[in-house]
């Protein structure tokens, strides 16, 4: 046996043990750390990250990969050692073709573009942060011309979250879910609206936080191997597949906010939790792209948590922790009030069907602007036209148009699509998940073991061993497209709004 | 200008930035984190640490601390350049001069140690630790002789806690601390016993946490630079001056429990809270020693929270927060209660008499481990034989004696003295500041402010730029001496007692 692939693993798992630490230092940050903590904080995490970066990037791990390569030149693609080459030489390769001096000019640039576009917002002054953004925009394209591409610089900024994909795929996919998506947000626009008030009466924080961890726990999230707390904006994060923590965030005053991100990031801790123990402090050790990660929180926040089985189960349980608030509610109004659909300015607050507007109109700008078709100084008028051609509203100010969202002030372009790619996934693998079972039936009846089984078994425990349109292929037999998703929708809020 | 203090400085941070991250996971792993995390935190923990401690002991930062020692060859030895370059390199040669592979067997050893300690401790069976403590010692023994001494080995150990001290400095300022107090200890007991029922009483948890973070604050401790949450074992930790955190643990039926342990952290805190930040990520950054750091939580503590003059002012407020528990008490008979003494057996619920005696028994068994004077198997009888000798009282098992201390098990030789060293240190910085200001009035009043500045100047913001012996000198004029605590003690305990 040749020691090449654990001498591979010895050399990967301190660079991974060292992005785990900077991670609980990130998680801190964003749940306990005391405001005083922040400056010393960033200076932790810069060295935690610069040296994960430096050790990997080394030439010794260029030389145990070529002899752990030729240790598994004749093994299955799906071989532990032969992804763990494969992919680690992919990461090796793009991290290696940026220049340390553009790492660190991007590094400064997004921490002086991200204190702007807080005082942009808060000023609703897109002036503040438009020189910034121009010097993010012109950095990523360095970058991207520093990795390569094969048709536009923004196919090169995308891979880093979505391998395998290219912008011309996420485009033409993007036009077949808009073309029919307006019309259809637009007849529900046109339909008596659905009422939600009673998603808006008292519901206690700490009942709150009892009953959803009571669902989290029965979805299958392990809290032997998790936990959840309180943070600003909810997310997900891993330490190992055995520390897998969420947060959220409450409103005692609308019930949705808190429920629904719980099982969101429920979704995504899920995948964690269920990746194969074997690819632990490796490079495999994370799901395969985000929007497969965001699949994950789809599936279980929309097809499960939105769903009329679902609260035909729960909605008992519900009434049960909020008699008050909802002691005289019936199922079928709550099913209703948690499907309401309603044109809005802020992609965070958006419904199951709007989203999606969202997140193509950013996808749609953010490429131009990397392509040189959109300029920085036309981006809110560009904004504004986009959501009154896609959504039929428009934004009074910047704060609630263009400068919403941190992802441009952190030169994350590429991040956006990926919302909608995970949309998109999730209806795909659950259409697969109901050829093997009667998934309504399941939830009808609260036994979420076969469903998490399912989802571990095709998906979870593979990491990043296979890129999301293989592993996409692998399940469904199919590549990425819009149409589940539309029959979804159309079936879905069709029936809701009396659409036919 | 030189730039070989800054390329000193440069050098060193990263290194402080790895030591504060496995802080903050050590931290985690303690209040937090989900058992399932314990093995990944393990792994993570060793390579931050052994990251650290490699990148401390190259060449390069020998050569860039012969480069700093010219630039700072003329300066005042508390000038920050002179200090950092006097105090890394005694810790760099020390770190030198243990070989790699003893730093891994001890490592190791106490890991497997640790595991055996507990379940000897469990299954009240001392013979399942004695072979690794063997082994723990003769590793020890190595390792003493690897950095060398004058006089002992244990000279070489006790060191790591307590530069420039010596196990004769250590033993000849105990001897004359035991002669006394054991007679002292003797007489209490013989004297009518205090009665401590009213503390026994029902002390709601979040009430004793209001109570104690108000006290907190109002003593200085910075809750925006720090924090307090629930562990097992109380303690301070320190990310940086700007985030101190603290731990404590609740007993709803003792109050002493809760409250004592606040202060006597919130002293640890205070110290590193009142470090120069102009020391900030340099081996500067911390307490001149354990000893010095047990001086500080000893002082609030016992000298002011132990004191009468301090309830004069806290009580009502004590009473106004536990009108049930307290409504009906008078100041005098809880002044009484909090200081009542008596002989007992385990360490960490000994009183602030008898405490001493404790660790004076542990230093002696074993310096003699150290010294060959002290065999293991021979321990469990002499620990029963000095527990008898000083504090009349005999363990029934080895779980409540020998067993009951982590530390051995951890190959920490050298740490237990360092908590009577704290002892003697306070009250002679007591003495000191009694000489500047009227403690007593400004504790009757309330009035913390004063007491903290004058523990900031004199001995906090120094860092660890002076050994405790010169820090000692430089604030009272004399060396380390248990007559101050005597006087303390006899004062304090003879009124009491009525022991004339």
């Amino acid at each position: 046996m040749s020691d090449a692939l654990p001498a591979l693993r010895d050399h990967l798992a301190p660079v991974e043990d060292l992005k785990a630490a900077a991670a609980v230092l990130a998680w801190d940050q964003e749940t306990f750390m005391p405001d005083g903590g922040a400056e010393a904080r960033a200076q932790q995490l810069s060295t935690l990250q610069s040296q994960a970066h430096e050790q990997f990037v080394t030439d010794e791990t260029g030389e145990l990969l070529d002899r752990a390569a030729e240790a598994t030149a004749d093994a299955d693609p799906l071989d532990d050692g032969a992804a763990l080459v494969r992919v680690t030489r992919r990461d090796y390769e793009r991290a290696r073709k940026v220049p340390s001096s553009l790492v660190a000019e991007l590094s400064q640039a997004t921490s002086e573009a991200k204190q702007a576009w807080k005082r942009a917002r808060t000023e609703d002054d897109f002036s503040i942060f438009a020189p910034h953004l121009e010097e993010l925009v012109d950095l990523s394209v360095e970058k991207a011309e520093a990795i390569g591409y094969d048709d536009e610089p923004y196919d090169a900024l995308l891979e880093e979250f979505e391998p395998g994909l290219t912008t011309a795929d996420v485009a033409s996919t993007f036009e077949s879910l808009r073309e029919p998506l307006v019309p259809l947000v637009d007849a529900i626009a046109d339909a008596p609206q659905l009422d939600d008030d009673l998603l808006r009466r008292s519901y206690p924080q700490s009942t709150q936080k009892a009953f959803g961890e009571q669902v989290l726990a029965d979805l299958g999230y392990d809290f032997d191997r998790g936990r959840q707390d309180v943070s600003a904006h909810p997310f997900t994060t891993s330490f190992a597949h055995s520390d897998v923590r969420i947060t959220t965030r409450y409103d005692e005053e609308f019930l949705p906010t808190a429920f629904f991100s719980m099982i969101h990031e429920g979704g995504h801790a899920l995948y964690e939790q269920g990746i194969d123990p074997a690819l632990a402090r490796t490079p495999l050790a994370g799901g395969a792209s985000l929007g497969m990660h965001e699949s994950q929180s789809r599936f279980w926040e929309n097809h499960v948590g939105r769903s009329r089985p679902f609260w035909h189960h729960h909605f008992p349980q519900l009434q049960e922790a909020f008699p008050n608030a909802l002691g005289d509610a019936s199922l079928d109004a709550f099913y209703r009030a948690i499907n309401r659909v309603e044109p809005s300015l802020i992609r965070v607050e958006a419904d199951e069907a709007t989203y999606n507007l969202h997140v193509m109109l950013r996808f749609e700008l953010e490429r131009g602007l990397i392509d040189g078709t959109v300029s920085v100084n036309d981006l809110p008028e560009r904004w504004n036209a986009a959501m009154d051609d896609y959504l039929g509203v428009v934004p009074n100010t910047d704060a609630d148009g263009v400068l919403q969202d941190v992802h441009w002030s952190m030169a994350s372009f590429g991040y956006f699509p990926t919302y909608t790619l995970g949309t998109l996934t999730a209806a795909q693998l659950t259409e697969a998940l109901r050829d093997d079972m009667d998934l309504d039936a399941r939830l009808a009846d609260g036994d979420f073991a076969p469903i998490l089984d399912w989802l571990r078994t095709h998906v979870h425990r593979h990491g990043r061993k296979l890129t999301a349109p293989q592993l996409l292929e692998r399940v469904t037999g199919q590549e990425l497209s819009a149409d589940a998703w539309l029959r979804y929708a159309e079936n879905k809020f069709g029936a809701l709004y009396n659409l036919n």
